[in-house]
C-alpha cells in the first residue's frame, strides 16, 4: 500500500521562504490568517489526513461505488470519515462565515486540498464539487436561493455537483438538451440525462444539490441558449428541513479505470424541480465564474498524486537493493538512472507546488485587496495561471505515477504496493473540468488575448525583474533568461498568427502551454534555490541546490524545443483529409 | 469495446516496399518464404486473431484468473482459442520441424506476434512464454533433454515459463537463491520460491515446463554460480507421456494493473525434480542466448499495443463530433490539437514497425545467411535493434495508449470503451524483461562498446548510404542528417567517457536510446516516405508523406535536446547522498 506522510517543511518553506504568505494577513480581510496560524491549521489538517483519509483510499479502489436500483453505495468507512470531515470545518475552510465556512484564505483551502488530494483523490471529489457548487450558487443566485443552500453547501453537510455533460455535448457544451419549462411559480420543470456527474448520487449526506446546466423553452440554439438551475435531491421546505424527493434519479454508475471510491453517475431528470440561477441564457458565464476556482482545484489533485508518487518512490529507491551502483550504494537510488527518476519527480513536484499554490494566493488577493490595481493584477494571473496548473499538474500526475512505476520495476505493477493506482486515479484529471488539450487551446486563445495581450506580458516582466544573474545562482538564472526569450518570442508569433492561422495556433498549443508551465518551473525553481542558499539547514539548502541544478541543466530547456514545434507550421498536416489518416 | 482490423495493408508495403523481405527467400533454407507466402499467412493469420483472439481481450480483463488451492482457471474461451491456435500451427511457426515447427521465418512469427498483441495481449504470453523456454532449451540442453521436451513445447501443445525473478533478485539476478542439488541419478532436486512466472500454472496445457535459474550447492557466489534447469509441472516417462505431478506449485497468483487474462504466479519448488540445461554456473550465459529474442517480442507486445491505440484513436476521432474545427470541419479529427495527436501515434506506430521487423529480418539472417560476413553483420543489427525495439516500442504504447484516452475525452476512462486497458495493459511491457532503464544500460554499456564500437558505426554509416538530401525528400532528409550527426557525436563522448564517469552514462542513458530511437525512426520514414512516393495511390501517398513531414519537423528534432542530455554531467547530481533526497 503507497503510504503518505504530509510534506510539511516543504509547505512552510514554499508558503513562508518563496510565496511571502504573510502578504494575505496583511489584507484586512484576512488579518487572521498569519503565516503561522495557516501552518498550524495545515498540521491539524495533516494529521486527520494521515490517520483518518489515506487508509480508505485503496480499500475504496478495491470496493468501489455500488448502484443498486438507483441507490448508491461507497466504500466501507468513507461516510464515517466525510462526516467527521467536514464536521471539523474542512470543507467550509474558505467560505464566508455567513453561509458556515471558516472564513479562511482560499490559498489555506487548496494546502489542504493538496493533503487530501494526495491521500486519497476519489475521497476528495465529494467536498471539491460541494465547493464548485456552493461557489456558483454563491456567485450568481438570489438571496432566497443562497440562503436555501448554501448554509448547509458551505459546511459541507450537504453536497454537490455539477451537472454539465450529455452524450452528445462534453467538451462542446453548446449541444446540451437538456430541457427547463417554467412552472408558473418560478419553479421550472427538468427533463434530460446527464452523464459523467461526479458524487451524483450517495447518502453521506442528507440532501444533494445539482447545479444543472440546461435550455429554456424559448432559448436561442447553441452556446447563448443555456441556463442554469439548481435542482436539489430532495425539495427544502421552507423552514430549511428536507422535504419530498425530486425527480432527478441516478439510472447508472460508471466502471472506469480509476478513482473507484467516487461514484460517476449517469442522472436522468423526469420533471425534477429546479430554479433558476442568474439571468436566462447567461448559463456559460454562470459556470465560467467557478470555472477557474474548479479548475485549479484539479491542478491540485494532480499536485496530490505527484507528491505521492514522488515520495513514495523516493522511500523505496532508498530500501530497495538491487545491485551495487557504480558508487558503491546498494540501494537503487544510487543507480544513476533511478537517480534521474527521482530527480524529475521531486523537480517537477516541488516546482509545480510553487506554481499551484502561487496561483491560489492571487485569488486571495484578486477577492481581498483593498486596490482595485492590485485585485485587477492578482486577476491577471489567476486567468494566466489557471490552466498552467491546471494541465500541467495534471499531466504530471500521470508521468510520475509512470514513473514510480519504473522505480518499483515489476513491483509497481502488482495492485498491493497502490502504487499503479497513482496511474489510474491521476489519467481522469486531465480529462475532466476541460481536457487539456482544451486547457491549452484557452491558453492560447483567450489568456494570451486579454486585455491587449497584458497577461504574458506581467509575467515575462516578474521573471526578469528577479535577476541574480550572477553566481552562485547563475546556473539557473541563464537559462531562465534564455526560456523567457523564446517563451516570448513564441507568444507574439501566436498572438500575431493566431487570427489568420488558427489551426497553426491549434497545432502547437499543448506544445506551448508545457513551454509556458517550464518557464514558470524555472522562475520557481530560481526562487527556491534563492531562499534555500539563506537556509541554514545544510542538507535541504544542497538538496534543494541539486534538484535546481537538475531542472534548470535537463528539465528546463525542452522550452526550446517546444517552443521550435509551436512556430513549426502545421497548414499541411491539417490538409490531409481526415479518410487519409 | 476497442475493436481491431489488423493492418494488413500497411505491413506489406513494410515488408515488400521498404525492407525488401524477399531477401529472406533469396537465403536457401528459407527458399519457400516468399514474399506472397508471408503476406499470404498473415491474411490468414488476421483472421483467426479477428474473430477469435481479439474477442476474448475485454472479457479477459474483466473476469482476470483465479486462483484456488494451486490450480489456476483462466478467462472463458481461452482454453478453446488457445488448443485452436496451437493446433493451427501459429505457436510453432518459425521452429524447426523436426520439433514440431513450421520452418517458416523468425520475421513471419514475429509479425503473427504483432497481430496477436494487438488483439489480447495477455493471450499472447502464454505462447510467447513458451517460445522462450523452447529457445532456451534448443540452445543449450543435451539432445535426450531436446527430445524430451521440444517436440511438445515447439508445437505449444505444452507450454512453458521463465522462472527466473525472486523476490530479493528481479534486476539483480545475482541474488537468485533456489538451490539445485544433484539426485545422483543426473537429475537435481529444485527448493526455493520464484516470483512474476507468467503462464506458471493453468490447466490449458497437458505439461508446463519450467525454464528455471538456480544454484548448485557448490555454486561460487553471485551471477557466476546461476545454473539452468529443466523441471516439468508432471514428470515424462520414457515413452514421452504424462507421468507424475512434480513438486513445483503455484501458492498464490498476483492481482496486477493489467494483462489480467495473463496469470503471474509465486511458484514454490519443493524438492521440485530438474535437469540441468547447458553446463555447471552457466545459467546467465543460457539465459542470455533467449534474452534478445525474449526481449524483441516484447517490443512487438509494444507494437501490438500502439497500433490498437493508434487505430481505435483515428476511428473515434472520425466519427465523434464535438464543435467546429477552424477547417469547418464537424468531426474532431479536424481539430488540430487531435490532429496532433493522431500524427504523433500514425508517426510512432508505422516507423516502430519498421524498426522492429527490421530487427526481426536481421535474426533471420543472422541465423540463415550461407555468408559468415554477412552473419555477423546481421547479429550486430540483431544486438542493436534489440533494446531499441524492446524499449521504444514498449515506451511508445503506454504513451499512445495515453493519447488515446485524451482523444476519447471522458468516455477513454470508462472502461466498456476499451480504451484504458491499453494503458493498463501495457505498463508491464516497460518492465518485464528488464526495465527500459536496463535495456537502456545494454544499449549504452554492451552495445555501444561491442567490437570495438562497430554496431552504431554500422547503423550511422547506413543511414547517411540512404542519401536523398535532394528535393522533394530534403524536408526529412536533412533533419535526418543532422540527428545522426548528433548521435554519432553522442555516441563517441558515450563510448569515451563511460570508463572514466560511468555515472554520466548511465544518467543519460534513457534519453540516449531514445534519441537513438528516433534516429531510427528517421531513417525508416525516410524509406517509407521514398516507397511511398513511388505508390500510384495517391491517397496512401499524400497520407504517408504528411505522417513522414509530422515526424520530421516535430518529433525526429528532439533528438538534439535528448543528445544534449546525455552530454550533460551527472557527478553533481550522484554527489547529493541518498538521505537528502
Amino acid at each position: 500500500m503507497a503510504s503518505y506522510t504530509a510534506p510539511l517543511r516543504e509547505i512552510e518553506f514554499v508558503l513562508k521562504d518563496v510565496l511571502d504568505v504573510g502578504q494575505l494577513s496583511r489584507l484586512p480581510a484576512l488579518a487572521e490568517a498569519t503565516p503561522d496560524t495557516l501552518v498550524g491549521l495545515i498540521g491539524e489538517a495533516a494529521k486527520l489526513v494521515q490517520e483518518r483519509v489515506a487508509p480508505l483510499n485503496a480499500r475504496g479502489d478495491q470496493q468501489g461505488c455500488k448502484w443498486h436500483d438507483g441507490e448508491v453505495t461507497v466504500p466501507d468507512g468513507m461516510p464515517e470519515v466525510y462526516k467527521l470531515y467536514w464536521e471539523s470545518g474542512w470543507v467550509g475552510l474558505c467560505n464566508p462565515t455567513e453561509y458556515g465556512g471558516q472564513g479562511l484564505p482560499y490559498t489555506l483551502s487548496k494546502v489542504v486540498d493538496e493533503l487530501v488530494c494526495s491521500a486519497n483523490v476519489a475521497f476528495a471529489l465529494y467536498p471539491g464539487l460541494t465547493m464548485g457548487c456552493f461557489e456558483a450558487i454563491a456567485a450568481n443566485a438570489s438571496d432566497e436561493l443562497k440562503n436555501t443552500y448554501l448554509p448547509k453547501l458551505g459546511t459541507g453537510e450537504w453536497t454537490g455537483t455539477m451537472c454539465m455533460t450529455e452524450p452528445q455535448a462534453g467538451s462542446d457544451l453548446a449541444s446540451v438538451k437538456t430541457r427547463a419549462t417554467p412552472n408558473g411559480d418560478g419553479s421550472y420543470s427538468l427533463e434530460g440525462g446527464k452523464i459523467f456527474i461526479t458524487s451524483g448520487e450517495h447518502t453521506m449526506a442528507e440532501n444533494i444539490i445539482h447545479f444543472t446546466l440546461a435550455r429554456l423553452p424559448d432559448a436561442p440554439p447553441g452556446i447563448k441558449g443555456l441556463s442554469t438551475f439548481v435542482v436539489p435531491k430532495f425539495l427544502v421546505k421552507p423552514d430549511g428541513s428536507i422535504g419530498e424527493r425530486n425527480q432527478v434519479r441516478c439510472v447508472s454508475i460508471e466502471h472506469k479505470m480509476g478513482i473507484h471510491g467516487s461514484c460517476t453517475c449517469s442522472m436522468q431528470f423526469e420533471g425534477a424541480k429546479g430554479w433558476m440561477v442568474g439571468a436566462p441564457n447567461t448559463g456559460i458565464q454562470n459556470m465560467f465564474v467557478m470555472m477557474n476556482l474548479a479548475r485549479i482545484l484539479v491542478g491540485l489533485q494532480g499536485l496530490g498524486q505527484c507528491e505521492l508518487a514522488t515520495q513514495n518512490a523516493i522511500a523505496y529507491a532508498k530500501e530497495r537493493k538491487q545491485g551495487k551502483a557504480f558508487n558503491g550504494g546498494e540501494a537503487i537510488v544510487d543507480h544513476p538512472d533511478v537517480r534521474r527518476m527521482l530527480l524529475t519527480m521531486k523537480a517537477t513536484t516541488e516546482g509545480a507546488r510553487v506554481l499551484a499554490y502561487e496561483t491560489a494566493m492571487h485569488v486571495d488577493i484578486a477577492h481581498h485587496h483593498p486596490d482595485a490595481a492590485a485585485r485587477e493584477e492578482a486577476q491577471d494571473w489567476v486567468e494566466l495561471g489557471t490552466p498552467l496548473v491546471k494541465a500541467y499538474c495534471t499531466d504530471s500526475a500521470f508521468e510520475l505515477g509512470s514513473l514510480a512505476i519504473q522505480v518499483y520495476g515489476g513491483h509497481g505493477f502488482i495492485r498491493e504496493h497502490g502504487i499503479e493506482q497513482i496511474v489510474r486515479d491521476s489519467k481522469i484529471l486531465c480529462l475532466y473540468e476541460g481536457t487539456n488539450g482544451i486547457q491549452a487551446m484557452d491558453l492560447v486563445r483567450r489568456k494570451l488575448m486579454l486585455n491587449g495581450g497584458r497577461l504574458p506580458q506581467r509575467f515575462f516582466a516578474k521573471v526578469r525583474s528577479e535577476g541574480t544573474g550572477d553566481a552562485p545562482l547563475g546556473f539557473i538564472a541563464k537559462p531562465l533568461r534564455e526560456a523567457v526569450d523564446e517563451l516570448e518570442e513564441t507568444t507574439h508569433w501566436l498572438q500575431q498568427s493566431y487570427k489568420t492561422s488558427p489551426d497553426d495556433a491549434g497545432f502547437g498549443a499543448v506544445d506551448f502551454l508545457r513551454a509556458f508551465a517550464l518557464t514558470y518551473l524555472g522562475f520557481n525553481w530560481l526562487r527556491m534555490a534563492k531562499a534555500a542558499a539563506a537556509s541554514g539547514d545544510d542538507t535541504f539548502r544542497r538538496s534543494k541546490l541539486t534538484t535546481a541544478q537538475f531542472f534548470a541543466g535537463r528539465m528546463l530547456p525542452q522550452v526550446h524545443s517546444l517552443c521550435a514545434n509551436v512556430r513549426s507550421p502545421a497548414a499541411e498536416l491539417m490538409k490531409l483529409e481526415a479518410a487519409a489518416l
